[in-house]
């Protein structure tokens, strides 16, 4: 992995299918490329909007292929690599590091609720030490809402200590900016990178020590939240934060996932993109046109993303 | 898969594994054989208790291979195949239909939390609908203390409407007995086999009209559990279930995975049968002694178990 952290927003990106429900290596390939061209700094592919889990280990290696191989630089990749099951996240994490990624992002097994630190611990360690590698980065991801298995200050301090270059930054989706804060606070001094689960907390993260989000949004409006990555801090900053989160709550009205492949459906002028796998639900026709208009409104736009 | 349905109690097996966390077929099929030898009916290999999203694929696909290279008889095997990925659960759903297993018992995918009915519907219909074979016999798998993702009345209702054939059963691990109550009084009548989720709801699951249990503790004490299922109609009935259920108590004051591990580990004489996969804990020796202590105490052993 590279020497260099990745910092900015990142996109868990969204993961498009075919009629048939098969991942679309091409339409992804794109998405990823025009991302990199319109604001993000890095791609947190196969993460929870990426609807990652919902995905095969071998679905995930034949992706971060095709990625590489279309020209996708490895050093803006951080994807997604934390299974249910041991072996599938020694597997996928020792091939991101393989092709050269910047890092990955880890949940914790999280089939098993209320589970000791003892054991999320050797989790991870068990990772690590199996992959073997000292050019791999390690980020936590924390989304107790999701996962349900929450990672404390305490294990994270554990696995600093245990493996100090490895164990590089966290993303945290709790939604809560005191625990994002408590994060900071602790570790981002000693260089820990925090990211922000969403361009919601960007600015107060930026304003604590944290280096970005990785924030679903980024899928569709990484420009204006790559802005105020860039201009914290100037006078602008609270104006372009108000901004974006403005932006966010009209996709948050529906359900996050089949709202951002509706609006990338819409922009690309390619209706395959609303495809999701069960268990999810795309809009209707109906709900994407509203959504649109309402976005629109906005002055919102994709710019480049037709084919 | 056979005509005959699987009744009576059933054990979600438990998986050994050797000190370097690899799953071993040897002790599975010979735990799995004595389970069938002291009063199980049948084997939910790879259930909550089996550590079996702590498994990949290919290692499921392995060890059932082995079970009936071993000489289990398929149709005492209901494996568990429901993954948060569609094609893996259908991967290994007609892996078990090929082999003859008498059923698959499936959970939903279980990463997104609070996804709708018809996400939940579309991912069960998608399975059965790709797996195409009408010998599949599928039993639900409702776990929302664990899945955290509820399978609701009205979900199973339209699934069996869809695939009547199909859509056998269930087993309730809500631990909510109204719940179990809820689904024998809407479907048991109409052929739906309601499986309680432990021995706790037994004897009011077979007054009620279910078929049997499928019982954590079933790995341990499968003998005394059968004995209420077999006399479930006679006078000792009520002793029989508070009998087994301070047994279960003793061993539910601990973790129960690793502890039913433990228990294993002593009366097999084979302290390798500790091990668990993270992020589950193995318990302490200390803490095997003192369980195993009360557990003779209560007159509790495993018979001819000891290689």
């Amino acid at each position: 992995m590279t020497t260099t952290r990745l910092t900015g927003v990142l996109a868990p990106v969204i993961t498009p299918f075919t009629p048939d429900l098969a991942p679309d290596a091409g339409r992804f390939v794109r998405h990823c490329r025009w991302l990199l061209d319109h604001g993000c700094r890095g791609l947190a592919v196969f993460g929870t909007n990426s609807e990652a889990n919902s995905l095969t280990v071998e679905e995930r290696i034949d992706l971060l292929e095709a990625l590489v191989q279309g020209g996708v630089p490895p050093e803006t990749l951080m994807p997604g690599t934390g299974c249910c099951a041991l072996p599938d996240s020694v597997r996928l994490t020792a091939h991101a590091v393989k092709l050269g990624c910047a890092g990955v992002l880890m949940l914790p097994p999280f089939y098993y609720k209320g589970v000791p630190d003892d054991g999320l611990y050797r989790s991870f360690v068990e990772v690590i030490e199996r992959v073997g590698d000292a050019r791999l980065r390690l980020y936590l991801y924390h989304i107790p809402p999701v996962a349900q298995v929450p990672l404390s200050l305490a294990l994270i301090e554990r696995l600093r200590r245990a493996h100090p270059r490895t164990v590089a930054g966290i993303k945290d989706s709790s939604g809560d900016w005191a625990n994002t804060k408590a994060v900071l606070d602790a570790f981002a001094a000693s260089g820990f990178d925090v990211f922000a689960g969403s361009e919601v907390f960007l600015l107060q993260n930026m304003r604590h020590g944290g280096v970005g989000c990785i924030t679903a949004t980024g899928n569709v409006n990484p420009g204006a939240i790559d802005r105020l990555y860039r201009h914290w801090e100037t006078p602008e900053a609270d104006r372009m934060q108000a901004e974006i989160a403005a932006t966010r709550a009209v996709l948050q009205k529906l359900p996050m996932i089949p709202a951002l492949k509706a609006t990338v459906a819409h922009f690309a002028g390619d209706p395959d993109w609303m495809t999701v796998r069960p268990p999810l639900v795309a809009l209707t026709r109906d709900q994407q046109t509203l959504l649109v208009q309402e976005l629109r409104q906005r002055g919102f736009q994709m710019p480049d993303l037709a084919a």
